[in-house]
């Protein structure tokens, strides 16, 4: 902030408000705020009805609060100015905050201009302690073990959704505090869409199986992706899955710290390209993982970033020919100084159900 | 749009633009977008992977996409501006928008004043249609039979965890999408935040156990609250319950087209001011229902709007009382020319398990 000039920041993401106050909340439509000021302590304003949470949290300073029936940015603006009576320049989080709440905000402070303080944020993230490392590799672990709980649960007929509720069910008795995206179990042709949505479609035999999942556990995030053979499958279907393994090992064969992000995203995309289906891998390498199942390091085949130590991202490259095969193969990565550790560890050569 | 001097609107929240088109997606952090103009036919505007998908579905217009390394918002102005060369006003979704695309779309029109169009959509959805109202209920029943089952799983030493996982297994077998929120089960002293986040608390003897939960049923969604008794409670939690669900029908008694919404949150609010529990009451009363799980009207004590028929919200005042009880009763009501229909049909007199 003193780099920027910036006297306040009005952090909004209840991500980075649990990351720098360890307060996690979910405040739905109402306001969630975290001020912080270059030379007074910061305060957290909440719903009213978290106020008292927010004060038996390890969050040490002041908490604000507001009813559904008072205005939140006159309490906000209230109490930012009772620590920088006219503040020049605020910092906010322009990818968070909706241009609604922006003009309300901003109505409060007349002569101020406004500075992103996101990537700042986000590069606070970016490397990982060791105790967040210690975290991410359990939740790996937990979702390596939801992968096998999902393939104990092929068989002929059961459906995609049947799969994903054992899956979800197991997990939260073990206590995740829940999935990091909705879990896609997919077969048959919608395991050609890359994003496709797990419905009544039964598995049958001959059917590749994709599963895409990971956990929150202790306010951290997995996501891994395993796709799985039932019973024979096609000559094309195997070749298709030879080649994303191969890229993704030779992917992540390529992480080291000082490589540009662009190279991992290449060294996958180019061996897809060489076999001849460059058309059917559409989307980016994998994206950083942490606090946030999507966060920086994005990796793509434009991204110069230099990878460094303790950088957590998805290596995830994936094959989808409608009407052929969908395959993706996804693991979660650490940067060390001198190559790699893979905190996913459910095996990748082609299991046949 | 005409009304307001708009020659084009840009909506980007998923649920308005599954809405109009029906085309249901979630985007994450990618950018997804409906174009709608005075003159001229829509387009929608989809990540790269979902291109295919958005052709397939009912939206019989123009569908554009991009991929992870092209501007969206450069392809979005080209496309708005092939139809209107220089829009002078366009309306968005301001409570949707954050700051950053704002930043990155208005950067595109250089002479356009924006205007939310959040409000006229939010009240075209105001009042369902009986299709939307059919599966309205639909949703509702859905939520009674997860209620239903939560119940079954109360015994001594089980954790609110462990429940909250059975009842969303149990919903996902029956095909809900998911549910609508994260499904709360609390007991003990967590009963008694209103928001709390259930976890590895057991249920003991003596407990109020209280389930609020909801699911998405055919994009709609449903949203019901019931405390019941494991074993004997005190005279107090019965006085408190007995107080939340005098509350509760003397609101519901109210409901009728025309009434407005603040009449029905002070016929509950008062009932329990005059037992002694108003600053035990924190929130508002209720809350819309339909394509999203919090939409108009909302049901406060300041709230003028009339109620008007096939309304759709929820009734459900609460007294939270630290270290006593927490008790939340809540439906899902229609408003009827002469009164109201009740979609849920949970039983509500206080049950002892």
């Amino acid at each position: 902030m003193q780099q920027e000039g910036a006297e306040a920041a009005f952090l909004t993401n209840p991500e980075n408000i649990a990351y720098l106050t360890g307060y996690h909340s979910n405040p739905h439509e109402r306001v969630l705020g975290l001020a912080i000021f270059s030379e007074h302590a910061p305060f957290l304003f909440t719903p009213g009805l978290e106020v008292e949470d927010a004060k038996a949290s390890d969050f040490n300073y002041d908490v604000y609060g507001y009813s559904d029936t008072e205005d939140p940015f006159e309490i906000i603006a209230r109490e930012i100015k009772a620590r920088v009576k006219n503040p020049a320049r605020i910092a906010i989080e322009k990818s968070h905050m909706s241009v609604d709440r922006f003009e309300q905000f901003s109505s409060k402070f007349s002569s101020a201009s406004y500075l992103s303080i996101e990537n700042k944020l986000q590069m606070i993230r970016l490397t990982k302690t060791p105790e967040e490392l210690k975290i991410l590799k359990e939740a790996a672990l937990l979702a390596d073990e939801a992968v096998k709980i999902g393939i104990a649960e092929i068989a002929e007929g059961v459906t995609e959704q049947d799969i994903v509720a054992k899956i979800e069910y197991e997990m939260k008795r073990r206590g995740v505090s829940g999935m990091s995206f909705e879990t896609m179990v997919l077969t048959g042709k919608n395991g050609a869409l890359p994003h496709g949505t797990p419905g009544g479609t039964k598995i049958k035999k001959g059917d590749l199986v994709l599963f895409d999942l990971g956990v929150v556990h202790k306010g951290y995030s997995s996501d891994t992706t395993r796709t799985v053979a039932f019973g024979e499958i096609s000559d094309e279907q195997k070749r298709i899955y030879e080649t994303v393994l191969k890229a993704q090992l030779a992917a992540i064969d390529q992480v080291k710290a000082g490589v540009p992000a662009k190279e991992i995203d290449l060294a996958a995309r180019n061996i897809i390209r060489e076999a001849g289906y460059g058309e059917y891998f559409p989307h980016r390498l994998g994206h950083g993982l942490g606090a946030s199942v999507h966060e920086f390091p994005s990796i793509t085949e434009t991204n110069e970033m230099p990878l460094a130590e303790n950088m957590v991202f998805t290596i995830e490259p994936g094959i989808y020919v409608p009407g052929v095969a969908g395959v993706r193969i996804e693991d979660d990565i650490v940067v060390t100084e001198s190559g790699y550790d893979i905190l996913t560890e459910f095996p990748k050569d082609l299991l046949y159900v």
